[in-house]
């Protein structure tokens, strides 16, 4: 079973974080990929290089400096970083962004009614899985960021989650997959202010009615979606948790159909 | 026979120069390999920073701040350009930094007598030529950066004409191949002032008696040294010259024992 495993900001932004996390996810058997998000660091150059972030709806518009300041933090530092940190671990990582060997292929979002700049959503055929599983095979550990390609010459900033549930469920298409969405909670909660109220199964069914009764915040709508999706397509084991529950799995909340 | 490439700043900074270079690139039948050097888009970025460059003896001081920006610009911005241009050209290309798949091993320069920093010198056996010949032979393109790393999880700036030349050397030992160092040159000059004095051929013993008479300009003989290097080590086709000369094997100057 190869292992999917999808970190966010809240790791990439703490050295003591990440190195914990990557002992954990370097001392999972068998196959297994990482995907990462972005963090802070690209706000941060952003903001010493000058630009002015414009949010639209509360997404951040990537106009062209912006897309080569994502491009540098994620494909560049963070994804290096985090492989660099993996090969000392004795985990054969590679880092690869969705150009490279045309891993994930993404359409650029139409302009109207907002035009979000160099943003991509995912083509659900996009994933190489070929290659991925390829790698796989060899034991290799691929380590994706969310930086895409639209096989013209144009790089897009996709967002991470879709990523991970997209590989997991290509994945699950040749093999049996699995995948755990890290975030900063320990799972998803009855009452979002109260950490230790994690519900240890979430279903397609329970979704909807915690959607419609408003009992679900809004930032897991997506999340949710997205693992239920994985589910769906065939992802045998679809988990949210706190990534310093890794090696925990029944830690977080499993979600099922 | 694999064609392994070298290209430099001046190719990387100038879009017309690189979309034409990339055209040829991509139409070179056969298996091929581009490494790229820096460029100025990293001292402009540690400018915008306000980072000081150090420089010493004529080379750069690579501090921790410094690391990360040609991590950012060299791992990320330039190669993952290069990456989706290629594939725009139906050239499968895959952007790894030392790193990724453990492709490049270096070891930190050693402190004394002058500290750079983390610059890194190539291990004689630190290529992953397994590794490299294994894409190679999948129809993939390797693009390189000279962005290497310690196996102990730090990454180390490294020189990417020796980049080039180990892979290209570690390479001859398992198939047939070529290098084709590209520099802002149209060959090795007889006078460095006259561009028309392209000397065709450069031998070992050649280059011996020019050092002597002091007749190779001061920053060809570490690139003539790399380059004859390749040849001892049975590299079949060894050449430098201007990148828009890549299709034309006839132009610049070839290098033999």
């Amino acid at each position: 079973m190869v292992n999917v495993v999808k970190i966010g900001g809240n790791i990439v932004d703490n050295p003591e974080a990440l190195d914990s996390f990557l002992n954990d996810f370097a001392s999972l058997s068998g196959p297994k990929v990482l995907i990462h998000g972005g963090g802070k660091e690209a706000t941060r150059l952003s903001k010493a290089l000058g630009l002015e972030a414009r949010m639209v709806e509360g997404r951040r518009i990537t106009d062209r400096q912006t897309l080569d300041v994502v491009t540098m933090v994620y494909a560049g530092l963070i994804n290096k970083r985090i492989v660099a940190m993996l090969q000392a671990r004795g985990c054969n990582a590679i880092g690869l962004s969705g150009a490279d060997g045309n891993t994930i292929a993404a359409t650029r979002r139409p302009a109207d009614p907002v035009d979000f700049g160099f943003v991509g959503d995912l083509v659900p055929t996009g994933i190489n899985v070929g290659f991925l599983s390829g790698l796989i095979d060899q034991g290799y550990t691929p380590v994706l960021c969310a930086i895409c390609h639209d096989k013209n010459g144009t790089l897009l900033n996709c967002n991470a989650d879709s990523v991970a549930g997209n590989v997991a469920r290509s994945l699950a298409g040749v093999m049996s997959a699995a995948i755990t969405f890290c975030f900063e909670k320990p799972g998803v909660l009855a009452d979002p202010d109260d950490d230790s109220s994690v519900i240890p199964v979430v279903t397609g069914d329970m979704f909807a009615q915690m959607r419609e009764s408003g009992a679900v915040a809004k930032g897991m709508v997506p999340k949710l979606q997205n693992a239920l999706s994985c589910c769906a397509d065939g992802v045998e084991h679809v988990r949210i948790c706190d990534a310093a529950a890794l090696l925990h799995p029944d830690a977080g909340t499993t979600v099922k159909i």
